[in-house]
């Protein structure tokens, strides 16, 4: 692993796939691993929240990840347990304001509507318009180049599967937190869950993905805080309005030493040659 | 349009997609497109359903493939009244044992958790135990290469803005209904709606995508009685499990001449030398 990579892909990790007997297009056998997808629900102070289905590595990290980038748990309050049920799909996230018997009520609650979608854009999109992303962080081509490389050359579950998205914390030139998922979302919410409970700030970091720039990634990157968001796939008309509304970076089809630079441009630093 | 396309990409439509000027790795401009997402929220008998993230076009074909998909409504059902609001972002579905004016009751509630992901497991999930597809159908390999082959020589939307998935009903050797869409399970509803408000038979059909053949999408395939699901891409383990359980023939990354057959291999009739 690369120097202050605190977390990374573990495509050794045999309870994150699975071996499949498949045919190939000659009718000859193939071995091939399918990733595994699991089903985990977030319970938030005593109350059932949500159901994910995700690749079952960092079930805490996802649970608050989550809960911070719906703003459910915010960044000053106080966990006082996390408990995990491996066998049930559950985890548990109590804060110190809420530990009643009965169970306490959370902040806000998902509601309505059936779809996670619909939660987003409820009472999180009301949420950004106060949200004004420090304008002052750089970022620079030769970093942002650097670290994708660096991020390449990983061993990673995607390999071995497929079908998983990465999306990664890069410090100036280097990853730092590095997660996988079969939803890209999932991934992003892993990060801000392990940045959460291992003290890990947000400063001179950004987010490097493989996934679609949509709505969903962008509000949770802005919720996390985080000025600069790259992925090396494209963008949705939405993704590229809700970044230019709260001053996020947003850098699309990142490829080899080609970019789209989508809005909030003065962050970036040009300091290579055309 | 090839012979019998009843439905196909609009990469004309100006509604679905927004000029985007952005900068390139030179620091140069570029003029893009982006897909436009636009919410839609769904009421089934008077009762809200869901609120999904799509592109805007077909939204009677997306909300009554939604609910079929969903298993809210029934094949036979009678649907008296389907009304869109544009403007609201709205879809209300009425059928014809429920009209009463106090909005009457669906058969089944999206309810609980707040994500659809965990409807699609609840209630769908089992609903499966008690199918099993038709296994006379067969697929031969020449069929299915000049489907693709006529496909890939349609303008898309796709090939404008990137960031959608493309779904497509073929038959035999063509493509009948083509749906593109930012949510792969979006386009796969709105074939189920168009195939459903049109009274397209599912004789000889299956469907060919390029979204990851995951538990969400092989349950729409299944649910709407089509025996053979294609992808160009990957897939999960879990998609593969649900497949094998109900018969469902899976094809995962479909590109060129080569494939990996997952499920079901009996229906794949190989007609052309290895």
């Amino acid at each position: 692993m690369p120097e202050k990579l605190l977390v990374g892909p573990e495509p050794d990790n045999a309870s994150l796939y699975t071996p499949i007997e498949a045919l190939n297009q000659d009718g000859e056998p193939v071995a091939l691993w399918a990733v595994t997808e699991k089903l985990l629900t977030i319970f938030f102070n005593g109350k059932e929240v949500v159901t994910t289905m995700n690749i079952g590595d960092h079930p805490e990290c996802l649970a608050v990840g989550f809960l911070l980038n719906q703003r459910m748990l915010e960044p000053d309050d106080e966990i006082v347990s996390i408990r995990h049920d491996a066998e049930d799909g559950t985890v548990f996230v109590r804060t110190g304001d809420s530990v009643h018997v009965d169970g306490g009520e959370p902040k806000k609650r998902i509601h309505t509507s059936g779809c996670a979608v619909a939660t987003m854009f409820g009472d999180v999109l009301e949420s950004l318009d106060n949200i004004r992303l420090d304008p002052t962080p750089k970022l620079k081509i030769s970093d942002l180049y650097n670290a994708v490389l660096t991020i390449k050359g990983l061993p990673t579950l995607h390999q071995k599967t497929g079908s998983v998205h990465r999306c990664v914390l890069c410090e100036e030139n280097r990853p730092i937190i590095y997660m996988e998922d079969v939803g890209r979302h999932n991934a992003l919410d892993k990060i801000a869950g392990y940045m959460r409970l291992h003290g890990i700030g947000r400063e001179n970091k950004y987010i490097y993905c493989t996934g679609r720039l949509t709505s969903e990634v962008v509000i949770k990157t802005v919720i996390m805080g985080l000025p600069i968001l790259v992925s090396r796939s494209g963008f949705s008309a939405m993704g590229i309005e809700l970044a230019r509304k709260t001053g996020l970076t947003l850098i699309g089809r990142c490829r080899g030493r080609t970019f789209q630079l989508l809005s909030a441009p003065e962050r970036v630093v040009y300091d290579l040659p055309a």
